[in-house]
């Protein structure tokens, strides 16, 4: 994020609060445990404290600030998508998925832990997010918390990023090309659902009127997509150093992208086009959405 | 079951009809799909389809019955749990943790499809567990909804499912004796939360007075550990031909049981202990609760 303008100095400062705030409910959610389930919880908080730029948590508490809902109220919720976030991280990276070594420079819980562990520590971040959301610490309001639980299940179904994990397996096993509306599902079930969510989710915990949680989940939707664009563009012509992880990955694995479908200045434009088509959403919320307008701009411009 | 006395039959049927009634709710919540997640899908009815005593799901009816909770009703909330169970099975059953083949003479999700997909149908059920709770056609009462997934996320995450097979992996991996406290607990994370909640869960579902909810979850309680004895009382005693499946496995894995612990004897009389236990939970219940007491009876004296 070092080379945001300097305009965006408001958005580096706010998503390195988040970031940390996040890390610290996740830290009272998640403390460490004594006896034999210790382990387990280590691989937990190993899996999800202290990395990533944490767009999801960010998106909640920003979007929920929106309509004036309090900061540690958000913070559970951030905290819960968080973790259902990292659990998907945990169980990508197994051997018989993606086989990573590596995630953001540590050995991925696979490889810091053991298989088994790292299958029940996704298993158990998943069913900690849900546990999370459904306690009234969350929102007085229970249609307020089993909305949350339910769209939450939703992105995390086989309609949502579990489908679309399939998905990117089966691709990878039939190695053929795919078309750019296949990438496109693909790519909205895998990551797109939960950014879209976590959107919405600021919406949901401030019972905003229909039509600004919808702008919002638009929002999510289109910031979504254009983050992966540019994920994709980082991995194409990033040098490691640069990225901050191993790039070149998808050329190397065969892996069907937009940018390797479009060509660079297509997906260029493409990135840049739903980015501005994200901020768009935000008209109705005025300049108090300043900050999500950045993000926007963000997601096409960081080199990280 | 055939070897159960005549006097019930009516449990027999009961529980003959509770497994048809569930299967054709998972069959109508899993509905088979179209394009590329269709494997995912597969998977999923594959492993929650068609199979086992679904002991969890009969108790959420048997127990949501007590209190006049609508059929329909109660199945949806049945369906989610023996999905959350399911899941557990296909996790279990991976490579990296039990690593087996057969599950109720059907080759293991693994087997059947592979790696990849048995991991992503146990995350998609756990999440579609939720789902299904979180739908406003499981009670239209929110509070009702929000109260379930909450005690199915407690039970199911790191302090219930999740940490009694940490617990399992671990003694495993360090093959020492454990004590009978030990065991205890570890049954008691590993299945008995899970059982406990499927008997509280009809009372959430009536919303039953405390007090009714809280004897229906310690019968539940009971009941769970009252299966687990006498689960590997059969597994120590029976034939394969008897039991249905192959039997001798703890011992020859060198699994602490507390058959092995405490010897058939002793282990054959706490199960008995248990499930008198279980059924005097429901005195508070009266005649209406036969079939819940002839289940605590069926507990210990099943052959399969």
């Amino acid at each position: 994020m070092d080379t945001l303008p300097a305009a965006d100095e408001a958005l580096r400062v706010a998503m390195a609060e988040a970031a940390a705030d996040i890390d610290l409910a996740l830290d009272m959610l998640i403390p460490p445990s004594e006896g034999p389930e210790a382990r387990l919880f280590d691989a937990m908080r190993y899996a999800s404290m202290g990395g990533g730029k944490r767009l999801r948590g960010f998106l909640v508490l920003e979007c929920a600030r929106q309509f004036s809902v309090g900061r540690d109220t958000a913070l559970r919720t951030a905290a819960a998508i968080e973790m259902l976030h990292a659990y998907s991280l945990v169980h990508d990276d197994l051997p018989c998925m993606d086989d990573d070594d590596l995630r953001r420079g540590k050995p991925t819980v696979h490889k810091a832990f053991d298989e088994a562990t790292a299958v029940l520590a996704g298993d158990a971040l998943q069913a900690n997010a849900f546990y999370v959301l459904s306690e009234p610490d969350t929102h007085a309001d229970p249609a307020v918390r089993i909305e949350l639980c339910r769209n939450l299940a939703r992105a995390a179904g086989p309609r949502g990023m579990c489908g679309g994990q399939m998905m990117d397996m089966l691709a990878e096993a039939a190695g053929g090309p795919m078309e750019e509306a296949q990438i496109g599902r693909l790519q909205m079930l895998k990551t797109g659902k939960l950014i879209e969510f976590a959107a919405e989710a600021g919406a949901i915990l401030g019972k905003a009127p229909l039509q600004m949680r919808h702008a919002l989940a638009a929002y999510g939707r289109d910031l979504g997509a254009a983050f992966q664009i540019a994920d994709d563009l980082l991995d194409a012509t990033s040098s490691p150093e640069e990225a901050g992880k191993r790039t070149g990955k998808d050329e190397a694995a065969g892996k069907a992208t937009l940018v390797g479908l479009l060509g660079l200045p297509r997906a260029r434009s493409q990135s840049q086009r739903l980015a501005a088509q994200a901020a768009a959403h935000l008209d109705v919320l005025g300049d108090r959405a300043d900050l999500l307008r950045a993000l926007a701009a963000y997601a096409i411009a960081r080199r990280n």
